[in-house]
């Protein structure tokens, strides 16, 4: 299996680790990403350098927390994140 | 840096690396990503379980060859052939 499948097999194994807690396989809450991105992107939010621009997306999935995102969705705000550390 | 943010970094670099044989950054064509898939995925292509999906998503890229598709919906493509291995 190439650095590629395994990349996106460990992008999937946490998306669902995170969905499933609430039994859902496709989606999770915002809720839950926001979770997410603070635990599994904590390096990120460390070396950001743009504090508002994580601030800003942290705050959107407090604020529908109850909203339901799906896995492409969430893979947008993940790589949003990663990208303010570049 | 955890296992997902270096797993996200390595498929944005798979991604860029055959998006920026033409100098772009954020998009590719549909040719690009079907030779991605072709020669990044190739684990996946010979133990999928569903030979008619990804000959199906191999046919759509071929057919809309010069399309630019952009790294989200490239993400869509490449976890569609994945899902057919599950």
């Amino acid at each position: 299996m190439s650095k590629l499948e395994n990349s996106l097999r460990e992008v999937i194994a946490v998306f669902r680790q995170y969905a499933e807690k609430k039994c859902k396989k496709d989606t999770m809450s915002k809720g839950e990403l926001r979770q997410l991105i603070l635990i599994e992107m904590a390096d990120s939010i460390k070396n950001t350098k743009e504090k508002h621009i994580i601030q800003k997306i942290l705050k959107e999935l407090d604020d529908d927390r109850d909203d339901q995102i799906d896995f492409f969705h969430s893979v947008v705000k993940m790589t949003q994140v990663l990208k303010t550390t570049e």
